[in-house]
């Protein structure tokens, strides 16, 4: 490593830096004639790196040397690729999870369900446990919820997408879904990341609606560092100062973690946009960036849904997304991931290896 | 309330809302030859309220009618004030609290304390729990941090404010400190701000750094409506473009406040600024702006800290703030307030009531 | 019109109000029972809109009835279709504008003319005028630099878009241009926009860094309203709080702009990535999201670029990105125009009318 | 200077810098053992730099030596102090500049002028030419208003600030004004920027509403560079994601320049915030966090303006304002510039050096 320490250090700072490095385990050389620029050796311990890129005497570590975090993009090793249920994110493939904002009830939800699934989803969303901006505000039905997303995904054979918001609920959660979501508003809610870790489910991250794409990896690290190899990202806009959507899909953000993370990257054009007719466009803005997949709200009837009704696809809108994004994708290169449908031995097209 | 309808919504849709109406116990009727403009009346449940604003049909409610929210200003009561220790916030009270980033080790924390009571504080700052964007960084001491907290609270008569982040620490958190903060990347930690509500001790909720201000009344709204009055409100600078702040000291959001809710606001330079040089004035824009209080890092060493050293106070920068805060408290018309010393007979003064 | 007042309002005050519409040819009732709902009638003017939307005493205008911008998208028109050289941009055609970011030397600037041609742009970019932020920057070769493109327009036979920053200039760039550019710093220079709605030449507006769409298509308006209406938008990144990308790609407000406005718009990626490893797929990206054409930083030496190096695209990636863009926009139903080269009968492919 | 130049560079690239650097009259040296770290001595000149900071294989600079801009706090050196009529910035000095957004009507102007300068204000504020966001809103009375800003200042003895927007209404501005305005949206406009530096007159440069603050003195230092070292920078709020407030007051901006520049800085609440309740907190905000001057809009009958109604205040809330102005620069040790009125012999307070 690389460290340029502040200006104008007294000898005795230094001295203190260089006992620090000792303590560490790593040896010290000044560059010729710098009093600032310290090259140090030893052990890459992202541990090390943290400690000294966060002592007040170091400026900042002009190189990292060979640290590196477990979220890196590694040209030795393949991308990873996540599964769940039929859904693979990743290494050329591409998954749709669509349903709608919440479980309302369970007949609504199965009929969603069979149909999502038709039109091309490999994943159901829907939230037992909705984060509500007001106290006031409908805020899912929690237990019942989960309930209703088990005996859904029994009768329709689709994988389940569902947030937790809180570590006392995570058994309960990663019993029912097949992959666990964390919303945006808790992407830095750490103790919750390090249950994620253990919890045997992959995960779904999003990323903070006010959060850079550096602290977004390091909340990733916090899965794959407890134990948790199976994080899919999920870009769904960040705060902007314009009105005409909700939030800003940062298909930069999407661009650059393809090159910087192996994780795969997915898009949520719904709540970017917050409205429905923005939709299909910013779901092909995001797999034309690069994204592995789509997280989608869709729901019967847009008019009766309970939460974020504006920003919801009807049926007939989200089958017409879903065709286009497979013109997409292989235009690109990938391949839109599929349930078998009972008629069919698609089974077996899931199972094979990706090309 | 007024309502303004989608444009050309069908016969059908139209019915639809008004029986939602009706169910709710509203009568309703439409401005004269207008079909998107409904007066509603009943009941003024911010529940309603809540559901109609959500309602996809609903384009917005123009007018929320005698609604209010728990935290909204009422011409006809006073402002809250909030006590933790010896600190008050509100009513014309400043008070000032202040400490490490994190707590370190006992006989620092414990000389720091005695060292910013005797500057002005009136609470010791500490965190034993730390959320930090690396999983490889210092995350605190944990319960042994709240034991350190705990004697050094005894033996230096102070109180304290600390963070928690997991709702099954809320107890343990509440059970040592006078003040529970909510930090920014938990504000909307919904299942948290609800623990929160019923733990029995003030807490000192930060504003997320993507959130709005309604947002973060929306959040100071669930602790206030499960049950907890003592809410103390946090700007601590939001997500800016530019670099030379980490983050923009909203001061705007604390002019604001102070004319749209009853709860006391303070300003947090430190992560605002994330650099101690700038922190002064910051804490005095804070001031001037209407904060009734202010959250400042401070380190008897900051070159030592191991969290957040660059932008920590030392002990004579921070009372020279105080004696400035002091003056310009004054200059307000308002007050800040002191732990009583040994030698003196301050808690006479710390009783009485403010004029 | 239908206007809400002010809450409270004083007998002499509405009276003001009423009074005002008079004297604007307008004739004013009261919603039944409301004080602060009047509904206003008289001819579809933006000035009056404005002058009402305007007034102190009006909170808002909650309907604006019948008055359109000309910039506004209308279901009874098509989409404009703006043509220069043998660019053609809406109305299903998109076209790539690229070439260095600014005007260098005569030789290169040809041979990237003829590459960039042979490639598939339509008009070549480069700056004969160059604003930068600090004035110890090259500033580009002023009128030199114009007489540059002029030689290479006659020698290549390409389009040139270049731009203009001072109204003193806009008679010397018209005269040169194909297409004028005003640059993000100077979107809200309107005496530069008042002027180039009478330079009877095509004008690329980008849109403000820091500028709302609303603000985006004001500047828009001044053009058209000035008489000139043949206006391409240009979406090039606005401020983030991220350091990925220099600037944020705001791929919603190209979705929204395509619904909202007859106006074609493009997207620039090299500006929104400032890397130019991103600007592939944020250039797909922008077409995805409905952009009807592309700006790209392209320099045959990346490396020897006196500015915006790090950004310009190598000849053979920009070749690669045209190739995509082409089979990206098949696939959206539209077509990328070409130049007619000299071997070719492109002459009139291009003069065809889009189906 | 320290260069840093990109990754793995071969050596006919570190070649061509070496060489670039010879050209400049530079000599190079790497630093041992790493082929990115290469030390520049010779010329210190913000020209080279600039050169060197773009150069495509220059990574950053990590150290530019003794290179200075013009707008840099020099310790040798005192702050500038700026002059204009009666108005003192800088070095200690407080002045305040009011009035409407808009010349309207002589009579009305000289009733303002004449109170605001009775209040406590130094300059008087209003525009001749407005940027408006919309062609429809009143652009100003052009050189009507410059004519009635004339005689205004003759009858009323207050000096004028106005803005200018167009390079061919320099000498006519300057020819009134005793400081000529920069607005926001103009900040980077170069060549308005290049003829202000020669128009003999004061500058007052309004931040932009989406600059950074590098981009800010990056404006300011071409002023400086082209020979007008009467420069006071403006803060007037950038774009933010909330909407209670217009804009956001960067007050981490003000405080950094006072310590980055000598140049002065002043603060506009009435821009910011958009709404004037909350002017009075932002302007004592400004001051607190170091501003040498504050811009604000007042009006004799805010109703009745013609523009950004909703933020003029007042002339009692102004005359309030400058009340608590001045004691807020006292208790900071500065003073606020007043002009002498007839009965008073001010004119000597004026004259006299600030201690």
């Amino acid at each position: 490593m690389l460290l340029r320490l502040q200006a104008g250090l007294q000898d005795p700072q230094l001295e203190s830096i260089l006992a620090l490095c000792k303590d560490l385990g790593l040896t010290t050389s000044f560059l010729e004639g710098r009093r600032d620029l310290v090259q140090v050796d030893g052990p890459a311990d992202p541990r090390i790196l943290v400690r000294l890129e966060g002592h007040p005497l170091v400026r900042n570590v002009i190189d990292r040397g060979d640290v590196r975090w477990q979220v890196d993009a590694d040209p030795d090793r393949a991308e990873t690729v996540v599964t769940a249920g039929h859904a693979r994110f990743g290494g050329g493939w591409v998954s749709i999870a669509a349903g709608p904002c919440a479980v309302e009830d369970e007949a609504r939800m199965t009929a969603i369900a069979r149909d999502v699934k038709e039109r091309g989803a490999t994943l159901l969303r829907g939230g037992a446990y909705k984060p509500r901006t007001s106290p006031y505000a409908f805020q899912g039905l929690g237990e019942v919820g989960l309930e209703i997303l088990a005996r859904v995904k029994a009768d329709v054979g689709i994988g389940i997408v569902t947030e937790v918001m809180d570590t006392r609920d995570v058994d309960k959660v990663a019993a029912v879904a097949d992959m666990v979501q964390v919303g945006a508003r808790n992407m830095a809610n750490y103790p919750l990341l390090r249950e994620l870790a253990k919890c045997g489910r992959p995960v779904m991250l999003k990323r903070g609606f006010g959060a850079t794409v550096s602290e977004f990896l390091g909340a990733a690290e916090y899965l794959l560092e407890g134990g948790n190899p199976n994080v899919v990202l999920c870009e769904r806009g960040v705060r902007g100062f314009d009105s005409v959507t909700r939030d800003m899909l940062d298909v930069g953000a999407i661009a650059h973690l393809e090159t910087a993370t192996h994780l795969p990257v997915i898009g949520d054009p719904s709540h970017a946009a917050g409205r429905a007719d923005l939709v299909p466009n910013l779901a092909r803005a995001a797999l034309a960036a690069g994204a592995d997949g789509l997280m989608v709200e869709v729901h019967d009837a847009p008019e009766e849904a309970r939460s974020d009704a504006g920003q919801a696809l009807s049926m007939a809108r989200f089958g017409a997304l879903v065709e286009r994004s497979r013109a997409l994708a292989e235009l690109l290169g990938k391949r839109v991931a599929v349930c078998p449908s009972s008629s069919e031995d698609n089974a077996d097209r899931i199972g094979m290896e990706f090309a």
